[in-house]
């Protein structure tokens, strides 16, 4: 999750939403991607941390299924995020603020909890939580 | 709906779930892009066909948010791709075959209905159904 962090205050540096995420081999213990928010600097509304690791640790394992891998990220994944790790089948899945307006975990559309969800990843939340949201809070604070 | 579905049917012919997805600049008619799924292909678990034309669409107008333009696709959107139509501001999505086990609009997390969600385009469902419908089953029904 510090690596996370680093992501988050980096994508803060560059004038993206300060969130970060990084995904582990659970096996070797090796960091395949990490990567923090890309959104304006890419003009691409999918490239929220989340995405970007998961697309990256894909194509270094060759194959769409992240078997085995856990997901470490700053903030509650949104719908969009929460849908990609159920397609890629992260194992777990460590964040750390809560985000009840675009939270799409533990709020709002709650991805994983639907009978239909086809992944679950096991959850872990509100890890390394203050520093995750004060991140979050001094950049939006700053912004306005 | 005709050019998706003529996407989706190259997808099927790569292997890939025969799902083709096309954006259209609403005041000009121009199409941004289209695109079929390519999961298998580019080894992406995200790389469904309406997140690779949001993206490509995103980047001709160079801008993350795609005020003015309409997206339709053969299928209902899963969470994943309905969070990516959020965020990229679709005014209007137009789908075909409905999907009670994925989707993620009529079905399962219906992310446009929840009141946290920050863009909710105007709906049209069940544009050609059948044609869209009969390709998904003559699809797995080869594969099984």
């Amino acid at each position: 999750m510090i690596r996370a962090l680093e992501q988050a205050n980096q994508a803060a540096e560059r004038g993206e939403s300060p969130i970060g995420a990084v995904i582990v081999d659970r096996a070797t213990g090796e960091v395949l991607a990490e990567d923090g928010n890309r959104v304006e600097e890419l003009k691409d509304p999918t490239a929220h941390a989340e995405m970007l690791v998961i697309r990256r640790a894909a194509a270094a394992k060759g194959s769409p299924r992240l078997i085995g891998c856990d997901l470490y990220v700053t903030l509650e994944p949104c719908p969009m995020c929460a849908g990609g790790i159920s397609h890629a089948r992260i194992e777990k899945l460590v964040y750390g603020a809560y985000d009840p307006k675009g939270g799409g975990v533990d709020h709002g559309a709650r991805v994983f909890d639907r009978p239909t969800c086809n992944h679950k990843p096991d959850v872990i939340s509100g890890v390394a939580e203050e520093e995750c949201a004060a991140l979050l809070k001094s950049f939006f604070q700053r912004k306005r």
